[in-house]
């Protein structure tokens, strides 16, 4: 590598140093890093792969930006499960000719979240690649047998989403057209914000009976809670929440909103907003059957269509 | 993807299913996978980045050894701390004009030492890439305070490694030089063996003081725990377990090889053999000292001489 590995190893060690978590025992310099969970604790982990022209652009993405997203796929990750985030791991590939600042600017946006979120870096590798290559793995807790899962929802249960939808889409078609977007720090595309908290009071009211975050779209995520619920599901057009300068289309399947949909109990009452975000409810479950597509949504006109899943590649491909 | 994505997820889903391990609550199919660790116990981790061209090439090694290889290398960092793996996660980019036969004889490779291993595939990331990247996650536990550490040499204490050295570069360097080499079983440079058993009974038995991998060579992974140590070393050249084939340079600097190098106080005695693989002391654990360099090494001269940390890069640069 032409980049200095030393400058580079420097620069995590650093990030790993600004952000502590008391579960991490051991971090960064031993073979393995060592964690302790506190007993009556299941661990959770996931992993997301983040690779240069797929997940993001040089032109179009800052690299703080890059840096924020990858962790906040994981931490969104987490966050769907009901639990706290602990640590994270980075492998980083990155090309010789990528400069340090590059890298440098990566690092400070991974770690304004890793802080935020309380989160260590506890270890990682490192290695040359010809594409920016970054894979994240964050690990965190929730107590025993306490996670929302995608199984959980049954018939009646009311559908709920956080947020608002359909921003990051936006802005990636406004990208994919040619338009320069100005990436600040309060659009959802370049910054999403992971809902942990949100996750985890949902998790300790006992609110929820199935989550999972937006990272596909409603139409592709709803119906993986639909097919490990085994049930199936009705949302009303009118009441997804559109964010201003989006249409419902992308709010339906634009994906990588990162906000959380979850299945309440017919009977609990929900307030409208909840750790400080809005919550909306969008529909409900019904029994699955084979005469009936799992997805229906109810139009405008009256009449219920069925809802067909669609990710955010429709929208790389009509830009 | 052209790389039919379905088939691909279908390969790594029948791969979890094929070695399960008790702590993987949930693998695969939500947010996130739930592992649960015994009480008493302290959770290990660690991540391996494996791309084309960096970490093996095509044309050399075939797919089942690159798999192969992938987790070795994780479970080797697990086997360095005394550990026990449990699971691991998988993230997989690949090229779209990659043959499907080449993710499924890789998935294989991975899959035969996942199982002789009992380590489940519980998670992972799959996504569109120019080069084949692989980044594995090894999640393992070890009594609470119990891993062996690179910290924890201390003057006096006698120096053994593992196995046999130099195998892996030597066939490293002849592929370099052009030389068509069987990717046969035995090799240990394409299935490099994890001594988990020796690192949990070196544990077991209280009988190392540190332990670390030679993922980089001798006299790269010596200086680690020296400097974690704060201590320095001296080793015997005719001591050392050169590979029939190989010369003592590559068994000092080659790197690859994935046997232990752990010592152990002056008073332990050590058998010849620990759980199946041959131990030889190689050298003693001598006090820092700012007038002499941290490893040194007595010749077939009789005179000692400064060791200087040298990786497989110097042969990967000589081919």
């Amino acid at each position: 590598m032409v980049l200095p590995e030393r400058a580079l190893i420097e620069g995590i060690r650093k990030l790993a140093r600004s952000s502590r978590n008391s579960a991490v025992v051991r971090g960064i310099g031993d073979d393995c890093a060592i964690l302790q969970l506190p007993s009556g604790c299941d661990l959770l982990a996931t992993t997301d792969l983040c690779i240069e022209r797929v997940h993001f652009r040089r032109e179009w993405h800052p690299p703080e930006s890059v840096g924020h997203r990858c962790l906040a796929r994981g931490l969104s990750d987490i966050a769907a499960m009901g639990g706290e985030p602990l640590a994270c791991f980075l492998s980083l590939g990155l090309p010789s000719s990528l400069p340090q600042r590059w890298a440098d600017r990566f690092l400070r946006g991974l770690e304004a979240l890793a802080r935020r979120s309380k989160v260590q870096l506890a270890g990682g590798d490192i290695s040359a690649a010809r594409d920016i290559t970054a894979d994240i793995v964050v690990i965190g807790q929730v107590p025993v047998g306490g996670a929302l899962l995608r199984s959980g929802a049954r018939p009646g249960d009311r559908i709920f989403v956080s947020g608002e939808l359909g921003g990051s889409a936006t802005t990636l078609q406004r990208l994919y057209s040619g338009k320069r977007i100005r990436p600040s720090r309060s659009n959802p595309h370049f910054y999403p914000e992971p809902r942990i908290a949100l996750g985890r009071h949902l998790r300790q009211q006992g609110l929820a009976t199935a989550m999972i975050d937006l990272s596909d779209g409603i139409s592709i995520d709803l119906g993986h809670i639909c097919k490990e619920s085994g049930v199936a599901a009705t949302i009303d057009s009118s009441r997804i929440p559109v964010v201003r300068g989006a249409t419902l289309e992308m709010a339906l399947h634009g994906g990588e909103d990162y906000e959380l949909l979850f299945t309440v109990p017919a009977k609990k009452s929900v307030p409208l907003r909840i750790a400080g975000v809005k919550v909306r409810e969008i529909g409900i479950v019904r029994k699955a059957s084979h005469y009936a597509p799992a997805i229906q949504i109810l139009g405008e006109n009256g009449r219920l269509q069925p809802l067909a899943p669609r990710g955010w590649q429709h929208f790389s491909k009509s830009g």
